[in-house]
């Protein structure tokens, strides 16, 4: 197997982002672009990856941290071109490699297969490989000049003829080099053009001219869209969007309307999965066979167990687990929470830092009272427990298995198994009051104490 | 009139499906697809319905049960194509019928107009009639061969000539017979062919050999969309969603967003209904006249009154009945309850098992405790009533007409008529506590009891 | 500069809306359609505004006062076509103006430019301009006839010669006047016709007789979209909405799925917000800088200060003011509160009619109780305080700097700075209570007092 060295320029400013945040850490599916390009790269099979981000981008190499820690980082000082670019890593470069692929921070729709198309033509004897696709409107896209097959050169809208500016073929940017060539190309390339930048495009007539070949490898649009603008970015989103419903799908999950299901990319659903209308997933969620996600959901970081019922109106948050069959209803919010099987949390309710037996009943209202002003604290609660209705439990605290909370009650102490607990004053009527109060009321005046 | 059977093949396996459900009890717009065809069938007049099912398939008999219980049931025990399946109901085709239309159980989108067009040709003499309609892309289908407005055929993708290609009216699968040759035709369909199957389609080349006729009635390619994946479950969603929005539209409701509304099959809106983004519609519902639901609702087996304005994020469950003007706002669930004109439930509350009287104001955080981990209990609030703010009603019970609950109130017994009825603790202010308590919990102590 | 005056025709009845209310009062964007044409006729600098409504539509000249109090309303008795429903106007015709544009209150969404584009012939000597536009299909538009970019006539579709029937520019309605001849060309419009009505486009044709030139000015479909039925309201919506979305996007803001966001005409959306999918923004919205407004959030008249996080699953109403850094989390409703910078109120509260100072923690399940059946009072809540899970504030009340509310507490009285308030019952434990409790339950028997 050839080795590869995937080359990532992520130190583009992005000015029509019109953003404090560099352009490449723009998210996608709730994952930064720049971690998508080097998810990409991984799962191409990339033994070494080297990333170029721009001066004062500290934040971009944190993210290169987090997303590929194998990763090699350079700085681009000045922005001269994409094949200074490229040379900013030119310590990678030199170590030698099989393939170099150059890829792109901001077009994070490219997928591993991609990749490897691209780098076929180097197992063939091509020194350069170039990604081309055919844009509803080439015009200022760089045309790919070709002559049965082979690829002559890239010419940018600007210095074309008016014969070339008729080919739809357009340079989509991802190109591949032979890596006992790359270096020898690259530092070919002069800059003695308008603008005085080193093209990385004209490595395609240096190798050429140098006796060896270059190719083109056709994709379709939407697999190398780059994002320049908020716009862009919204449609970048859009069309990763319909790939990863169509995955959903494809696993035999019912998604009643996929076009208002918003998924992350490491979204996990299961088979017979039912999602109704307007769910959001965000980032680290798996979904277990046969369980319905119901409209208006928003899950995060949660497991949701073998047939569990969620929502609508349902929020699960980061470290919300649902064990088989469990329901969480209407108006409820779950974090840090582990529901074993059969538990209903119904309505109205937040359960947070605690841990809840199985078949275990929350009534409507219930609350962990998780948070002090200053630390978090957890509830246990046991099995088969029934939880009455606007019940308060101030943590740390635990209910025991088959114990029993009175409506309305403040937990404070600990509740024995089969323990019934109850906290709260008795009801006291007060015949024909209604009537006086209302007087006082509707004249403007406060209640009788 | 003649008369109709409409035999309905609902057999199929669904592999594509990649579920444990039979394909046919897939829903769309909340409905399953077998529903949509038999209610079809019906409202085209259909006097008998017969459905072809499939072995070990008796939750689609039940279904058939429900939807058209006067529909007889047939199990096809092999799979050995089409005309097969549709012989599988030989009984009902020998009792005697006017008109035979052949069905599929996943093609949910057929309405009954579209029936009796296919049935047309049949009262001017044809034995045989073809629903056609003209896909993106041909290939695969059957292909209509015509001439002068005649069926002569449907010839299958791979026994086409090139020149049969090239036509690209396609056979959508629902044929109309005559009811007195109908037997002869099927019976004299061969199974000498590659699959040794008996095609249906053979019967167009076997009716014209008997010297008969046979039609082709044309149609939109979404009156006829077939669902063999989750895909095209979701495909077909969409195509009723679109048709279910525009019958809401024409009838003088305003859908802000169409596109984000979703109805099911039987909703019914009325005139000046307004409909803000983000609404989803289960089964059972009706809006009345001038009614508003308001973004992020969930209204499932209600009936919302003229004039009332529910959400946004309100969840009317199944039982719900909303008098005029009657408000229900927002994070607030109403279940099996009757509310009476005028009342209002404006925040967080649930109301569930329960009848609330006319111009009740129920304050935010009412709760009715229905459940006591065994049973259901119903709570009884009269009119002009006011429920203060967090007011538990532990059911069964109830409060009076003009009766006033304080706030914070777990009520367990019944208030009487114009009472006022309290049940909470009286506040106690600790000066300078706070501080002394923030000392001690930031030092990660408990507080003092 | 040259004056305008721009008379706006808004007498239809709109049959087809099938509506109580005139049809030009119904709203796209959260505005009435009126007030759109008046808004783009103010902002294109017309200096008089004339309104021409239907007899009995005080609702259309309230919303003239309200939207444009400057404006001259004018009735029209009888609907005798066109040019009548302008000479309606004669009395603000007869002050004298140098350019005259006619709208029409059903096509919302005209831009200021395009009043522009239309006055500018009327600079260089034309007497008319039209405003044509190419339809998909061109059926039953007047056709626009040219010769060498003069407009010759406008030609009814029933009236079009065949060759004028290829004609693809057709009449959007909108035609500007110079100030000086229109009255005399209008006087001289005649009801000759089938329908004995005056029509406004008999105008070209009058006014090239007296020899004056008439221009025409294209645009785009969508700028002169008219609404008539319920169905193209919803489509003038869509329009409009993708317009503002645009705007949004451009100035920096992030929207993950833009088509699953509704703005109003007058949001206001900072640089770099970030807005997720489903959030629904009513009219009167202000969102600073870096704020995050999260899935399913519903906002209407609320300012977001910078860096604030909504929602999910938040509701802010009107005078809702959320200082910098403010987190409103799920299930929440703000309405007329002032939240200082670095409150918080994540879960499952109402905070109404109340202020709250700087760093205050509002516990979950907080509600102020502001309505007593009669009134609406306030709560106000000092810096620095901790407001426990569940408490309920009786307002009026106040709660000081630094003060500390216990848990499931119900304040009626002020709490001084730094005190602990408290008011709830005692929890007490009753072993092994469940299980009797159990037993009685499921025999169906009311829990022992």
């Amino acid at each position: 197997m050839r080795s590869l060295l995937v080359i990532v320029l992520a130190a583009g400013e992005g000015t029509r982002m019109r953003s404090t945040k560099p352009k490449v850490l723009h998210a996608v599916a709730n994952r930064p672009m720049l971690a998508h390009v080097l998810d990409a790269a991984l799962h191409a099979g990339a033994s070494r990856l080297a990333v170029v981000i721009g001066p004062d981008h500290d934040a971009v190499a944190a993210q290169v941290r987090q997303a590929a820690p194998q990763a090699a980082t350079f700085v681009q000082a000045e922005r001269r071109g994409t094949a200074h670019a490229v040379l900013a890593a030119r310590q990678a470069l030199a170590e030698g490699v099989d393939d170099v692929v150059v890829m792109y921070g901001d077009t994070p729709l490219v997928r591993p297969e991609t990749i490897a198309a691209l780098r076929a033509p180097l197992a063939e004897g091509a020194a350069v490989a170039v990604l081309g696709f055919r844009p509803a409107d080439p015009f200022g896209y760089g045309r790919l000049v070709t002559d049965k097959g082979e690829l002559l050169a890239i010419r940018e809208e600007k210095e074309a003829s008016e014969a070339e500016r008729q080919i739809t073929l357009c340079n989509a940017g991802l190109m591949a080099f032979d890596g006992r060539v790359v270096l020898d190309l690259l530092d070919r390339v002069s800059d003695a053009n308008a603008k005085k930048e080193f093209y990385l495009t004209d490595a395609v007539e240096i190798a050429r001219a140098l006796g060896r070949s270059a190719a083109v490898v056709e994709v379709a649009v939407e697999e190398v869209a780059g994002v320049n603008s908020r716009a862009q970015l919204a449609e970048a989103e859009s069309i990763l969007q319909v790939r990863l419903r169509a995955r959903a799908l494809e696993g035999g999950a019912t998604l009643v309307a996929p076009e208002t299901v918003f998924l992350s990319a490491d979204t996990v659903i299961g088979r017979d999965v039912v999602i109704e209308p307007n769910v959001v997933f965000g980032p680290g969620v798996t979904v277990e066979d046969g369980a319905t996600i119901r409209a208006f959901s928003h899950v995060e970081g949660a497991h949701v167990g073998a047939g569990a019922i969620v929502g609508p109106f349902a929020r699960l948050r980061p470290g919300a687990v649902l064990g088989q069959g469990v329901h969480v209803g209407n108006f409820v919010e779950i974090k840090a929470a582990d529901l074993a099987p059969g538990v209903k949390v119904n309505h109205l309710s937040y359960v947070g830092d605690a841990s809840v037996g199985a078949n275990t009943n929350v009534g409507a209202g219930t609350i962990t009272c998780n948070y002090d002003g200053f630390r978090k604290h957890r509830t246990t609660i046991g099995a088969n427990a029934f939880i009455g209705t606007n019940t308060l439990l101030v943590a740390p605290v635990s209910v025991g298995d088959g114990a029993y909370v009175g409506t309305g009650s403040v937990i404070t102490e600990n509740v024995p198994e089969d323990a019934l607990a109850i906290g709260r004053a008795r009801q006291v009527n007060k015949p024909g009051w209604a009537v006086r109060l209302r007087e006082r009321l509707s004249a403007g005046l406060a209640p009788k104490k």
